[in-house]
């Protein structure tokens, strides 16, 4: 019988469908779980993304809900790269001829493995990383060698720069570099120190440098937002991933977008987007509405105003919860990375009778067994985020997806989960 | 300096790229212009969609516009399952599991080139065919083997059958056939007959069978549509690919789906949708009532109720542009196939001076030179529809995406078009 493909059958299931049915059987049972476990947030997405889908009658009022051009609206574009030059400095330059539209950071991601490289080529990442780039240079056959980054290092660059540099210059494969900054799943924010160490190694040895900067104005402690963008050295080397996913909680509008200095990777990446004619139009014009009520706010900012973007509030919600569960993990003496941003943590859960616990195990064990008053947890074991075979084993990954008080609970809960698994 | 990768180096520019400056510096001198070279209908997307649209909340009513499941909205699976059993025989036995959500017909047939096929590997492809195939299939590595049908034989693939017979016998690289029923660009639409013959070739050699039906019930002269997924004996072979962008005048929804029966394919696709989590949410909600409005009048008629669907209704209104602008052509004594679906038709211009006309210096010739009462119109060369070389290069294709009046008007000035150039 006729085959799907070597390539696309070695990809792995996603690794919650394990936990899923565990999930289902607790909730069937009455058990109240709190979702740790994924990405979507749950902040109300801007009023402006609601009111502009009321409002839209087709393409041009027509009633026809038409082909958006292949490159993006461009008055999503001209929000985009507004709010873009508005947060990130150094960039006065930009067009909207440097930003192409792309159906989230997904379709940014995956065009971009195919555009940047050649099947066989390899590809440095640090890790633990975003387990779907996986997929996205699988499928082209395109090698992650992975660098790993330590916990106890809060998942510092710094320590990583040599070995970076060794692999580039040894491996002739290696065809570019892609870090995500703020991290998911570390949460790690990199410092200007290490950008240009990254953009060094870039630079000397001609290479692309992807960077996926979704989170990059969810930045805690009072820091500004970092990007590659800035780095004029690296200007025709570098690709930064940006979306609306996160940053404005609207992650089901699938709204995405490349930045880029580089003539060719824009033209060469248009001619993928337009085999695909458009991406989808109605989410378009409600993202550059809502874009552009937070360049609005910046732009009154010279002015004395002080109000904060929609991204500011929801990158204040975060920290505070990122503050919440942080201590309490602390207080119950669990390792755990600092997020300097984004929406993520990392905790260690240790070992039991002297071996490190399997994380995978740890979560059934929250789903099947542990509950506090009917309650539990769900997280996701780490080691997904790792492709260097055992590490991570024992790290889970929590995300600020649920509210202050919500996350204290969940957080506390999961503390108690820890000890009683270690116990058991 | 670092470079693209060679594949996409290689992807042509879309072939309007070199005409629309042409098209600019008319209408900048006040030139009127049909359109009758793209596929965007002018048919108003039915109202359900955007009363959808309005009543928008967030997922949940929770004004958080969240990620959908990576298999797409099942409400819309539903509707969209439902729709395709009232209108195709033989599937009753099918479920929601059966179909999977994409980014419009676009990604289903991108990711169906990574799903079925190694690189290297090969696809027959009648030609003329919808050229974007090119990109979703070279991007992958996997060679197109077309296959000519004549416009004289009304594109017909009686007169190929042997043809693919002997090709996917000798090469053994053949995986695959991809058809396009209705026709993009011809408007041809497979008999019965041509599709068993089809369905014996897949089932005597185990090859794929990718059914692109995004315009299956666009047929004319009182047809029934006809689908693949009808076929039993190759069930397990069958890829069907759907989309609402044409049939419900829907393009800048990007909804689009694969229906198959085969598990395994559906299995390693879901893989894929999952590494970029989700397809955009409104505009799944909203297919999901446009399809449901229909699903409702399908099911009343079994009570004699008459009232059609906005399919039907679009259906009927192509078919009159079809009839009008097929009856110009034949007036002026111009070659062109008889559609019996889609929106499209293709012409044979003829020769000048006894040498066949090159579509596109006919193209720019309308758009630089010829107005008939400050007005033009803008066609297809068909040329890019063709893989083998030399073929088609005096065809052009024109789409029926005006009203009939206008589609008529455009239709005789293009006719004096011709007979213009022929005699410049």
């Amino acid at each position: 019988m006729v085959e799907v493909s070597e390539r696309v059958r070695n990809i792995g299931f996603s690794p919650m469908r394990k936990l899923l049915p565990f999930a289902e059987k607790a909730k069937s049972e009455g058990v109240q779980i709190f979702h740790l476990n994924i990405g979507q947030p749950d902040i109300p997405t801007p009023t402006p993304y609601f009111d502009a889908l009321k409002r839209y009658d087709g393409a041009d009022s027509n009633r026809v809900d038409e082909y958006v051009k292949s490159q993006g609206l461009d008055e999503l574009r001209k929000a985009f790269v507004e709010y873009t030059k508005l947060t990130v400095e150094g960039i006065d330059d930009m067009t909207i001829d440097n930003c192409l539209i792309t159906e989230g950071g997904s379709e940014a991601l995956s065009n971009l493995s195919y555009v940047l490289f050649e099947p066989g080529d390899k590809i440095v990442v640090p890790e633990p990383f975003y387990a779907n780039y996986n997929t996205f240079m699988g499928v082209n056959d395109v090698e992650i060698v992975p660098c790993t980054t330590d916990i106890r290092e809060n998942f510092s660059l710094r320590n990583i720069v040599s070995e970076i540099k060794r692999i580039v210059s040894e491996d002739k494969k290696v065809k570019g570099i892609l870090i995500t900054n703020p991290g998911n799943p570390t949460g790690g924010v990199y410092t200007a120190e290490e950008l240009d160490e990254i953009a060094r190694i870039v630079k000397d040895n001609d290479l692309w440098l992807i960077a996926d900067e979704v989170y990059r104005e969810i930045v805690f402690d009072g820091e500004n937002p970092r990007s590659v963008l800035s780095i004029k050295s690296i200007r025709e080397n570098t690709i930064v991933v940006d979306s609306v996913s996160k940053k404005w909680s609207a992650c089901g509008a699938r709204v995405g977008a490349i930045f880029t200095y580089n003539e060719s990777v824009l033209e060469n990446f248009l001619k993928l987007l337009q085999s695909r004619l458009s991406a989808s139009r109605v989410n378009q014009e409600a993202s550059a509405a809502m874009i552009d009520a937070d360049v609005s706010i910046l732009k009154k900012r010279a002015n004395g105003h002080n109000e904060p973007t929609s991204v500011e509030l929801a990158r204040d919600e975060y920290s505070r919860r990122r503050k919440a569960a942080y201590e309490i993990l602390k207080k119950h003496g669990i390792l755990c990375g600092y997020p300097k941003g984004a929406l993520y943590l990392i905790a260690e859960i240790g070992e039991k009778d002297g071996i490190p616990i399997d994380a995978e195990d740890f979560c059934r064990f929250m789903l099947e067994e542990f509950r506090v008053d009917g309650k539990t947890v769900m997280v996701t074991a780490a080691e997904s985020f790792y492709k260097t075979p055992g590490k991570g084993k024992n790290q889970i990954r929590l995300a600020f997806v649920l509210n202050e008080e919500k996350t204290k609970e969940a957080t506390e809960i999961l503390c108690k989960g820890i000890e009683a698994y270690k116990n058991k």
